[in-house]
């Protein structure tokens, strides 16, 4: 990972990895849709007129509004996985391994809200097998940031009497970012980062 | 404020100051239905099926569909910060009072999980009036919370860095529980916010 793909959480080119270029572009304006009216609101000529394209073409690359979603959340939880796994299996101790993942975790949220804010909030929107598969990532997720904190506790580095639900804490507050965090505002996400890398480390008794 | 009222986050009956109950019931209704579909999905014709009236009715009660949402969003964020009030003039040490604060505000968020969503998600959808009015209750709010800290750290109770940052997370922590929370699942929203106020006055630094 390059300092500059550090810098914004691993985000500098969102959906690079979608091709061809006009199926980016149907996701990006289905991003920005979504976000503004919400899933339901949506349709997909709503989606295909921001990308300045017709519904006809739209449906060459996507059949319905929801499989668009469900690339969206696919792709937004992949990345979520991706950052946290590369934070756990670094260099250092847990304090070091956990405060990494925060950092990183925090800083996608906030460069990459708008995205993060569909991922979260239209979750309900997927059908059953979309939703089962965004929910085993979750899942792994979790899984990511409760092996750091069990292998600090293991290490007698961390105090920690709630193991599960300090873990489903510390992701809380690192998503809940992605809701309040406002690019014109007075921190920027790596000072957010930073600053919640420091506040989880106390969560888990990291003796300071 | 009775036990039975404590147990739910001082919001046994939610809802009981709208009247007559045809409002109310067009309230509650309006909240389920921006809940499931969002805001701009939702039609007043839909809020006032889903109450069993007709869209007429509804209207003698209310002007618009934004004026439900103002409503709501206004009861809401009123709650949160009576809460949070009552908390801070309580008795005690800083400790104690960002403790009770906590485990109020976070029972509140876990049982009214399907209000306090509405009126986090969709507070972009206010005009700039009712949006202005509501951001000044939440810039009380923070200012609530972040006095607690600065007691604390003035009583050198906590060792706190950043307060106003610290009183962002804290707040933050709080308000995600309504995202996550899940009747269902393992935790009561009693339990939720005693694991909480731990975590917070472990990241305020309260030496337990």
């Amino acid at each position: 990972m390059s300092t500059a793909e550090e810098t914004s959480g691993g985000e500098m080119r969102p959906w690079a990895e979608v091709t061809p270029d006009a199926a980016r572009r149907l996701l990006v304006a289905a991003v920005e849709a979504f976000a503004e009216r919400g899933y339901h609101a949506t349709t997909t000529r709503d989606i295909a007129g921001r990308a300045g394209m017709s519904p006809a073409a739209l449906y060459i690359h996507y059949k319905t509004k929801e499989e668009l979603l469900h690339r969206i959340s696919r792709i937004g939880h992949d990345k979520a996985l991706a950052i946290l796994n590369a934070a756990a299996d670094g260099e250092g101790g847990a304090a070091e391994r956990l405060s990494v993942a925060v950092r990183s975790f925090v800083r996608w949220h906030a460069a990459q809200h708008t995205t993060a804010r569909v991922v979260q909030y239209e979750l309900e929107a997927l059908g059953p097998d979309a939703r089962a598969e965004i929910l085993a990532l979750r899942r792994q997720t979790d899984a990511v940031v409760r092996g750091i904190i069990q292998d600090g506790v293991a290490a007698g580095e961390f105090d920690v009497p709630d193991v599960p639900g300090t873990t489903l804490a510390v992701l809380s507050l690192c998503v809940d970012v992605a809701r309040w965090f406002n690019v014109n505002g007075p921190r920027t996400p790596d000072e957010v980062g930073a600053l919640y890398a420091d506040l989880v480390l106390r969560m888990v008794g990291a003796g300071k």
